[in-house]
């Protein structure tokens, strides 16, 4: 991470918009066993099964759907004051976020980057007891821990250097178009060991088009499905289950009732070498979508949450992407 | 079983026709894990790792695709005799198969039922070593056992009786129209103790749409899946994974190099009372066909396998059906 | 079933005597996950996810621990009369139990059995919602349904000779010693179509073993372990997980509050053949016993719940085995 | 890894004596399914079916059992002098590993470490292909890496001083005794971000206890000792299946023909954040080593593999420890 400003070690939480947040809460605790730390009027905090800090995700009141901020942890609290310092000289807007202003959080920055997506970094955060060895606790399918979180950005290259040059994330996997020379049209970026802490997709964005929870295993994914149709709420259950080509994780992406999306993902691998050669993919190669061959339905790739800016906290109105917005063999 | 003229046991074995059978061993053997008992110039015997029986699966080389026979095994050697003659009686057409034209089987009757369909009965067949505890020898997705076979009828009513009343079938769940009163639209019938050894649908036919087979759990299915995406043969998967309403077997569905198509299917139950009450479901009912909500694809409603008179083995001319070819819910 | 009194489908339910009702349902319910059809001052009724009966497992509030009685589901009410009166003729103890004195079950018939132990017969019992497709609603291991029961009795000869000749019982898998002539230790029966309703051991008897419970996977094996583990009940794990080599279940035994036990049990194999070549094994094969090569804990062998006399519901005074009363390997 | 002298990214090999190569790559590579890279007269190089490396396990003819050193790869090619030149001042013995000298590898440092175990630094290795997403050629219980070490040590404390204060390792997990005030009786200690890459236990020292290798799953743990039993080979199935409760992996440890060990394991935990605070376990809590409650077998405290001088090439006497050697449970 040498000549980067700050040493960022992984996505810590998201916080999502939602206009009801008692079907909100049915639906991410009740069916799908996420932890609550603890809520409020405005918020419930929530967290997966192996997780020892307060909250991996927030779900806030609001009078429409869409993404609040994501937040990636940084190694020191001084951290936050280089970042402040470097995304002020780049003109990026920034914003302190007060101690607990988000509960068990110390003081926070919000960046509005390149793209446009609302960041936050953040140290401190209070601990909480971890759930992993109470198996009795267990319910739904078993979300352990946040794992990234993927984007729709108009520019994939621009955001792409800004995570690579300014924030030292490292590149495991990448799609490019089938152009000559061919143009970079997603990207899976990392900081911790796995696959990704944040993707970039080509799209109409800002937008965050969903974030991925890590589950244990294949079984977990199944057994997402099975409870949810069982509640009634198959609709729910949007694409997959299915197998990635590119992350090799096995799937399935949700739709909560304000239509915000979330991935359970399960069995991606160990990238720990810094010098990592990224595998690349062809826009049009259907096995890095869905390496069974299904075609994922249209809305996965016309729809995605808003986001907010995070010195007013309106919805940015998106931008359309600069190259095609789908593979090919989506029609 | 009272007043029906056999004791049948259950789904034995079942018959394709293929056009190339190094390709299609290939695929069954090699990549599907099926065990190859013998093969000779024209056919190659396959059982899944439970069985006994020197065969549940025949591949027979053919000008064309399709499906030869489907078997039942009967309890005794003289279910046969009283088979013959209650067929002949209701003007049935049979033949006797010699023991032995089917390696490891005795003298067999083949029957075409009242929809068409080339039925055999047997009573021996010659036993081999069963690989249940060879755990160092399975490969692929591990196919236990034959489980059911799934065949599209003109008439599904007139089929459903002559399979209760004549050979003493009993029914476990059943798809009937929206209609007033309802007309049956498919059912699960079975001699053995889970969910069908036959299914009868309405379709286009006589056809055989699938033969199933047994697979000891949810996993087996995605690693099927795995295996054939990554021998490049993703286009084999037709449908799946998901999980059946009706049944609530864990699913996939392959078609081989000649279209004919395979089911693995899992987690079924157990029906040991023969005063098991029958489920219904609405064809229109989208949990029935793919609890989690997933609408199957045209070509599994369209496409099934021809199947062979058995006097001649030409591939009979089948008929439309008397119903609706499809749910409401697939355009 | 030719020459048999009566057609027995299957093990319907078993009786457990427990000191502590709220300690018997905390183990059972709370962790376990076994669905509570009902309860009143002296007893919980339970089913498995899959049953549509009204009990499968029924603890009764009692002054020791043992076994009340294990009980058969018969084809039709009146088979109960004929098997009264061919057990009178025998000189086997019965007793008639009146409609409702097990909630949900008509009349039904106890008998003293050969070997001692209590068995009960039905035919009629209240129908209940299957839970099977409420996967919102699965706990714990998800105990599917009651598989068998395991008795031990003094002698294994005459009791398999009365299952199988006077009550239709066959026989899937059993272990001899090495004499010569050798003799039957143990024998797994069955009447529904997998490996055993009950199987009889060489032992201190009457005295049941256990009762056997339907798991769907070895992870439900896996998931009981850790989640008893995690509430503090890890002494509740006697043996296991491991794999029979006879059966070739996967298996975890447990003990409960009282020390009666059950096994989880999952992944044996369909027997639907009555014409079934019997699986021989060696009492000190030690594969037979766990495939991996484990030695079950002596407790596994000395320990079994003491059971009712039928007429007094006294516990039975316990006779010695004719034969060794354990393999040569545990010592 | 500030005022670390290099920065070690994970342990990337171990290379194990056998006294017959062809038994051990029976066992290692037709059993348990590890990728053989290639082979020449003394060696067999193996990989798991993540790994991009040339090998992360060598197998190596020897005249007796045993482990020829464990290798770490370091981030820059030139770690290896800085890394030289501070064992050299610190007295440690070191010897050039020419490049080539191991198939694959370019030039590697080794060192005897403070506790005498014999350790290389290695940077550049030969790239493979990757077979994560050949699931037609996955073969066995599915190793997919290397995962860590496991040494047994006279001097747990000051082993645990060197590798976080000269070689920046970071402890996840650590075991003391009940004394007062406490001892440290073994250290999990990593550098990639799971539970360990090395672990140090209080025993009979220096010795290798095992090798880890991570698998994806509680599944893959069951197969393996399914395939080995099924090959006549259950006596290699030492202890386990299990979960432990250090680190939360669910285990198997297996001896080869040479009584080397190695352990399967799956599903410990993520460990992104370099403030974790490490979890404590008393050496007596029997949750520690197996949360099921299992004693794990005197064999598994008192047997492990002895370790080569760097130098010569002879196995080194190892020394009593300093600690009981295990816990009082185990007697």
């Amino acid at each position: 991470m040498t000549g980067t400003v700050a040493q960022i070690l992984r996505l810590g939480h998201v916080e999502y918009r939602v206009t009801d947040l008692e079907r909100a809460r049915a639906f991410y605790v009740d069916l799908l066993g996420f932890v609550e730390t603890s809520h409020d009027r405005g918020r419930v905090y929530l967290r997966g099964l192996e997780e020892r800090e307060h909250h991996s995700f927030v779900l806030r009141k609001a009078p429409s759907a869409g993404v609040s901020h994501f937040a990636f942890r940084v190694a020191r609290e001084d951290d936050l004051d280089r970042l402040q310092r470097r995304c002020e000289a780049a003109d990026r807007p920034t914003r302190w976020v007060v101690g607990g202003e988000e509960e068990g959080q110390g003081r926070a920055l919000r960046v509005q980057d390149a793209s446009g997506l609302p960041v936050e970094f953040y140290h401190e955060m209070a601990p909480v007891d971890r759930h992993l060895q109470r198996f009795d606790l267990y319910r739904g399918p078993h979300v352990m821990r946040i794992d990234h979180v993927n984007c729709q950005v108009p520019d994939v290259q621009a955001a792409y250097d800004w995570y690579t040059r300014e924030w030292g994330f490292s590149c495991s996997e990448y799609t490019e178009t089938d152009d000559r020379p061919p143009r970079l049209w997603a990207a899976w970026l990392h900081r911790k060991q796995n696959v990704h802490d944040i993707a970039l997709m080509n799209g109409i964005g800002p937008r965050v088009h969903h974030a991925g929870f890590w589950v244990p295993d294949a079984l977990a994914v199944l057994r997402a499905c099975d409870i949810l149709a069982a509640a009634g709420e198959a609709g729910a259950i949007e694409r997959g289950p299915g197998r990635h080509g590119l992350s090799n994780a096995l799937f399935v992406y949700l739709r909560d009732g304000d239509r915000n999306r979330i991935e359970l993902y399960a069995s991606d691998y160990l990238i720990a070498d810094p010098d990592w050669k990224p595998i690349r993919w062809s826009i049009n190669d259907p096995r890095r979508a869905t390496f069974w061959g299904h075609v994922p339905p249209k809305s996965w790739f016309e729809e995605a949450s808003l986001v907010e800016s995070i010195t007013d906290g309106t919805l940015i109105e998106p931008q359309p992407p600069q190259l095609q917005d789908r593979p090919s063999f989506v029609t």
